[in-house]
């Protein structure tokens, strides 16, 4: 947590709210302890620059994204804003594909894909860049104020590497193992990601039905667990939440869902309209999409597949994103992710800034003064 | 919520800590928004009535109980405990038991049940008592302050006579729907039971994978949705996690698993054991038990049969609870349920009277004066 800084930005003044706990915001430079999530396609460079603007931290999903892309939208970012922002990588494991396997899902696949016209599935590939010398070396000269990662984490080298260089390393657990895992390894701060968070779950550990715990349970026991801030995630989309998050013993939040809501989220006509009709009870988790368990909300995909057997985390993607992007192309739900966390009901259609205004009113409805600790 | 009283308990003296909601209060005659969630057999009068006299309410589950025994137990807690106390029951309806799934089960069971040396898997028969008449007149006649129903609700005009008689009626929610249900049903209270929680799920509704919602998300969307009182479950084991709840829209808690490691709840020794040696990720959500979803520690049973087909709730029971027993005789856990939320790691073995007052002390940090709303 005594990073050194080669790039000295400017923090913002300190608002009217006074957080409880301190540590997240000096370490991040914002002014509230709000984490976009990064929702790679869907939160773009205006979204981004938009939270961090608001004195919130924008996060650029770079997962999916090749070098130049990621190049091209930090520049966009830092046009927009000089505020700090974080960037985000998968940090998962080359796939095992079982051939048979892939067999039977591409086989049942088939079905789908003749009622689009799409054809032959494909066979499997690797279709997610992995976290490699390249990506590092973007971190390494763009330097942003903050790098995390989802599905694991790089090898202790390259995070000492990127601490080096000044960035603050976020790392994502789903249980108390995990959290501890990160901070030995030298994550400066841990995402606790509840069994309510919308998109794809950052469990890295094996083992049946491992890391759905719920955000009240998770929070306060990764709080005992580690030093490092922790980061509450998973049903929080008001301050309600927030407050609820500190209470539990985090040091900030990271929301997703709710900002999909924003006019600067990348979000298509349909996707948002199925988001602003959802019910508490309309998501569920599937490994349907990309092999590991995410949650969406239900459509025929998840009523038909939910529970198939599916081929290795991220190589299930390469067989099911023709039927994504058909529907994408025509306008229609029925075979997309439509990421979502058990508190898209609460999602409010604000600008960003009005969002995070409206997110830090609420907290501070519930955030005691003096807080005991 | 302007229920007539015959008995007026007396109110204990208000302490020194003043919760930001006091509608729940005033409604169970407590000074403190605990309840003691009813755990059957766990939960005898010592520790109910050692609940009620330090200012929270206790349960006393009547759900498999025969009435003799129920009205028994209802006169060693007044013997005990001048204070409020709630009594629950069970509203399930009859199981429709599917012959052919049954054979599966049984043929499925019959060889744990020859490992235990426990002979020929019987026949399913309903196992558990229904709410009816004879239930409805032991509350007429004893009139405890509360009486709180799992599995849904009686009759709304079953309900309205408890109302008639003086008592508080409280509905489980796990879902938004259920909530409005209870409340348009007539109850007094809801239970908001997120995914977190130890036990069998109060889910009533059908459907695939219902009411599987964390209560980080759960609790203010029911807040929203109902106008009574709205008690939080699920994931609360500490004073962090209550004042969670109330920053969420809670008016009180219920707390089950952080009870069982009171001296006072009847609990055997490798059950207690297995207890504190679990982890946040130990526990997991099955049907093997009784057919209803329930969230229990892993064993044997789960490892190998949690996902297997059943049959109806509570018919399955009568198929798994010789092998219950016979672990019971036996001082083993393998094929117990152990009923647990994901909070577990977080139990203390305290008396009644000192746990909750650590729970009081906890939350006070976290709860603000002067609240917004």
């Amino acid at each position: 947590m005594t990073n050194t800084r080669a790039d000295a930005l400017q923090k913002p003044q300190p608002d009217q709210i006074k957080w409880p706990r301190s540590g997240l915001l000096d370490l991040l430079g914002i002014a509230h302890p709000i984490i976009q999530a990064p929702m790679g396609q869907h939160a773009g460079p205006a979204l981004v620059a938009a939270v961090c603007n608001a004195g919130a931290l924008g996060s650029l999903g770079c997962g999916t994204m090749s070098i130049d892309s990621a190049r091209r939208r930090i520049a966009q970012v830092r046009h927009a804003s000089a505020r700090p922002f974080n960037l985000n990588f998968f940090a998962h494991s080359a796939p095992l594909i079982d051939t048979e396997t892939a067999d039977l899902v591409r086989a049942r696949l088939a079905f789908y894909y003749g009622l689009l016209g799409l054809g032959a599935v494909p066979r499997p590939t690797d279709p997610l860049p992995r976290f490699d010398e390249k990506r590092l070396q973007l971190i390494l000269t763009t330097r942003p104020r903050a790098v995390s990662f989802h599905y694991g984490i790089p090898p202790a080298a390259m995070v000492a590497q990127i601490r080096r260089a000044g960035c603050v390393v976020i790392g994502s657990a789903t249980t108390v193992a995990e959290a501890k895992a990160l901070e030995q390894h030298g994550v400066d701060a841990v995402i606790a990601q509840g069994i309510e968070a919308g998109g794809p779950r950052g469990t890295f550990t094996r083992g049946d039905g491992a890391g759905l715990i719920g955000t009240m349970a998770l929070v306060p026991q990764v709080a005992d667990a580690v030093r490092v801030p922790v980061i509450a995630a998973g049903g929080i989309a008001d301050g309600r939440a927030i407050a609820a998050a500190f209470a539990l013993g985090a040091s900030g939040v990271q929301i997703g869902t709710a900002f999909l809501g924003c006019q600067e989220a990348v979000v298509s006509a349909p996707y948002r309209d199925a988001l602003r009709q959802a019910t508490d009870d309309d998501t569920r988790l599937t490994r349907v999409f990309t092999g590991q368990q995410a949650r969406t909300l239900r459509n025929r995909m998840t009523d038909e597949l939910a529970d198939a057997e599916v081929i290795d985390f991220p190589a299930q993607l390469s067989l099911t994103r023709a039927l994504a992007k058909a529907c994408n192309d025509r306008g229609r739900t029925d075979f997309l992710p439509l990421w979502a966390g058990q508190a898209v009901p609460l999602l409010r259609s604000l600008p960003a800034a009005a969002l995070i205004e409206a997110l830090v009113a609420e907290s501070r409805l519930w955030l005691p003064r003096h807080p005991g600790h």
